[in-house]
C-alpha cells in the first residue's frame, strides 16, 4: 500500500510499504476513508523537531474497518469509524479518568506500541490500529461523503478546541478569548460558542480566517499581536481580562499573550503543543490566581458528546477544511499548510 | 501603641508608634485581640525577601472595633471581627468574582493601599483598616477565649488550605497529597478531609506534625523527600499518582515534588508563596494533562462557608497554634518558628 513518510524537514513523501497485518488479537485494519495534515505535523516538517529516523505521519482519520483481530468485540468489518490521534485501550485507570491520551497501553500512530512494535501512520491507504476496541468509534450508519470533512475533526481538532474550552471552564456567559487561528483555534471558538460563551474574542490576522471564526461564533477579532494584541484585548475586557482564554498555539508568545488577557481566577486552556519557550511563571500567576488547565486532549473521551452535534449540523467543525488533495500530493498538501495556503488539507486515497 | 517593625533579616522589633486614626469614611481601627505569625513573615525574615525599608508587619488577627468612619455601615463599635489578610472593597469586578486579592482598591497590611498611604500590620495593638465594610467579617456574638485560635486561622491558614483543595478540585473520593507540613500544610488537610477525600497523604518529617496530621484526616505519612519521596507517594497509588496535589510550600522542590505525584489529568492546587526556583515546565504537564491552579488565596470568599464548622468544632484549624506568647515577645514568636521549635505561634498584645 502507499503511506506517507517523513524524512526530515521539507521532505514528506508518499512510499510504497508492506500493507498492515492483524499482529494481535485487539488489532484492527482500517481502510482509510480520509485523513489530514495536522498543524503538529508542520513542527517536525519545519525542522522544529527533530526526525531522528524516517517515520510514517498522520494521526488523524476515518475510515472502513477491514479485518479485526479475534479478541475485537466491538467492531465488525464494513463499521465505518473515527480514530482519534491517539490509541487507548479504554479500561485502564487513566482511561477510566478520562484521559485516554495516558493511557497505560496506549500508543502514537506513526512511532510505536507500548510492546515497541512500528505503528502506521494515518496519511495511507491502510492503518493496522492497536486496542481497537478501546481506539476506534464505529457510526450506527455510513456517513454521506459529505459528513466526512465534519466526522474527522473528532479525530482531533474538534475535540482539541473542545478539550481548550473545558479546561478553562467556558460555560454560559464566559468571556472567552482564543489564542490561534488554526484549525484547532477555530474549532475552539466553535466549543466555546457551544458551551454558551457570551464573547468570543478571535486572534487572527488573516481575512479568511477571521470570517470562519466569525461564522463559528466569535464576536470579536483582535488582528494585534505581542504587547499591542494585549492591550487591544484587555481594552475589551474593561482592562481586567477575559474569564477563559484557549491557547492554541503553544508558543512562549502565544502563552504570554493567554497570560497576559486572563482576568484574575480565570483559567488558561491550553492545547497547543508546547514548542520551546521559557515555562510559565509561577509570581505572576500567584499574585492573580491564574490558572492554567489543559495539555494533549483526550478526543476520545469528548467523541460521544460531539458526534450528535456533527451529525445533526449544530456545529460545522468541517468547515476548517479549506483544501482537498489525493493522497498522492501530500507533499503539497504539507507545503500549503506550511505556507499558510490552506487552514488544513483533507486527504484523500 | 505598640506595633511589630520588621527591619531585615532576623531583626524584628516591637517599636512605640502612633495609633491608628480614621483617615478615610471607609476606615476602622480594630483593637486586636490575637495575630500571629504567618510561614510567609519568614521568608523576609529569613533575607529570602529583601527587606528594602523597615515596616510594619503581620497580617492576620482578629480583634474588636474601635472605631468606624462615616461611610462604614455593616460593622458597629464592639463588634468582634475577623480580617482576612488583605483588603478588600467586596464590591469590584474581581471581588465579584471571588477574587478578592486581586482587589482593585485592595492593600497589604504593612504596605501601602490603593493611595500610597501607610497600612499597619496586624502584630500591633492597633490596625487601622482600610475598606473596612468589605474586609472585615463581624461576628454575630463575641467568642469565648477557646475559640479564638480557631477563628484567627480564618484569617489565613484555614482559607489558605482550603484554596488549595478547592483549586485542585477535591471531592468526595479524592485522593489527596499534601506537600508542606506547616500551618497551611495541616490546614489543607483539614479541609481535604472536609470536602470528602478519601485518602489524604501529608509529607511530613516530624513527629508533632505528623500527629497533627492523622489527627486532621491524614491516612498516610510519607516521611521522605525528593526522589525517594516520589516513589514512596506513587507506590501509594499504584504507580499512577493522586487525584490531587496541595502545594503548601512554594520552593522549586515542592513543585517538582507535586507534578511528580499527581496523576494524569490531576490538579495541583498551590498556595505555598513562590520563592524562586524553576518556572512550571509545560512539556510535562502537557503530556499527562498536568493542571496548576491556585495562587494567593481568597480567604475573605471563604470565611462565611468555613465559619460555622469552626464554631462548631467541626474543624479544629485552631490546633496549629502550638504556641502563645504575648506581643512583648515577638522577636521569640519569630525565632522559634524560624528554627521549627513552634508550627504556629499566637500573639495576644
Amino acid at each position: 500500500m502507499r503511506a506517507t513518510v517523513i524524512h526530515g524537514p521539507n521532505d514528506v513523501r508518499l512510499e510504497q510499504v508492506p500493507d498492515p497485518t492483524i499482529r494481535r488479537p485487539t488489532d484492527a485494519i482500517v481502510r482509510v476513508v480520509a485523513s489530514c495534515v495536522c498543524g503538529s505535523d508542520l513542527w517536525a516538517y519545519r525542522g522544529i523537531q527533530q526526525v531522528k529516523q524516517p517515520h510514517p505521519v498522520g494521526h488523524e482519520f476515518v475510515g472502513i474497518v477491514a479485518e479485526t483481530g479475534s479478541a475485537v468485540s466491538t467492531l465488525t468489518e464494513g463499521d465505518f469509524v473515527i480514530s482519534p490521534f491517539a490509541v487507548s485501550d479504554g479500561t485502564c485507570v487513566n482511561c477510566r479518568n478520562g484521559v485516554h491520551t495516558s493511557c497505560l497501553h496506549g500508543a502514537a500512530y506513526g512511532f510505536t506500541d507500548e510492546f515497541g512494535d512500528p505503528v502506521g501512520g494515518g496519511q495511507a491507504e491502510y492503518v493496522g490500529v492497536p486496542q481497537a476496541d478501546g481506539t476506534l468509534v464505529a457510526l450506527p450508519e455510513a456517513p454521506t461523503e459529505e459528513m466526512i470533512p465534519g466526522l474527522l475533526t473528532l479525530s482531533d481538532v474538534m475535540g482539541t478546541g473542545h478539550h481548550a474550552a473545558l479546561s478553562a471552564r467556558v460555560g454560559p456567559g464566559s468571556t472567552v478569548v482564543v489564542v490561534g487561528d488554526g484549525a484547532v483555534g477555530l474549532c475552539a471558538v466553535i466549543a466555546a460558542k457551544r458551551l454558551g460563551a457570551e464573547r468570543i474574542v478571535a486572534m487572527s490576522r488573516r481575512a479568511d480566517r477571521q470570517a470562519l471564526a466569525r461564522a463559528f461564533g466569535a464576536t470579536d477579532i483582535v488582528a494585534e499581536r505581542g504587547a499591542e494584541g494585549i492591550a487591544a484585548v484587555k481594552d475589551l475586557f474593561d482592562g481586567i481580562g477575559a474569564d477563559a482564554v484557549l491557547e492554541a498555539v503553544g508558543t512562549k508568545e502565544s502563552m504570554e499573550q493567554s497570560l497576559a488577557t486572563l482576568r484574575p481566577g480565570g483559567f488558561v486552556g491550553y492545547v497547543g503543543v508546547p514548542s520551546g519557550g521559557p515555562e510559565l511563571p509561577m509570581r505572576q500567576m500567584f499574585g492573580d490566581n491564574l490558572n492554567v488547565a489543559g495539555g494533549v486532549a483526550s478526543v476520545r473521551a469528548y467523541i460521544d458528546e460531539l458526534l450528535p452535534d456533527v451529525l445533526d449540523g449544530t456545529i460545522e467543525p468541517g468547515r476548517v477544511f479549506d483544501r482537498q488533495l489525493p493522497l498522492a500530493e501530500v507533499a503539497e498538501a504539507y507545503a500549503g499548510m506550511d505556507e499558510r495556503r490552506s487552514i488544513k488539507t483533507l486527504l484523500t486515497p
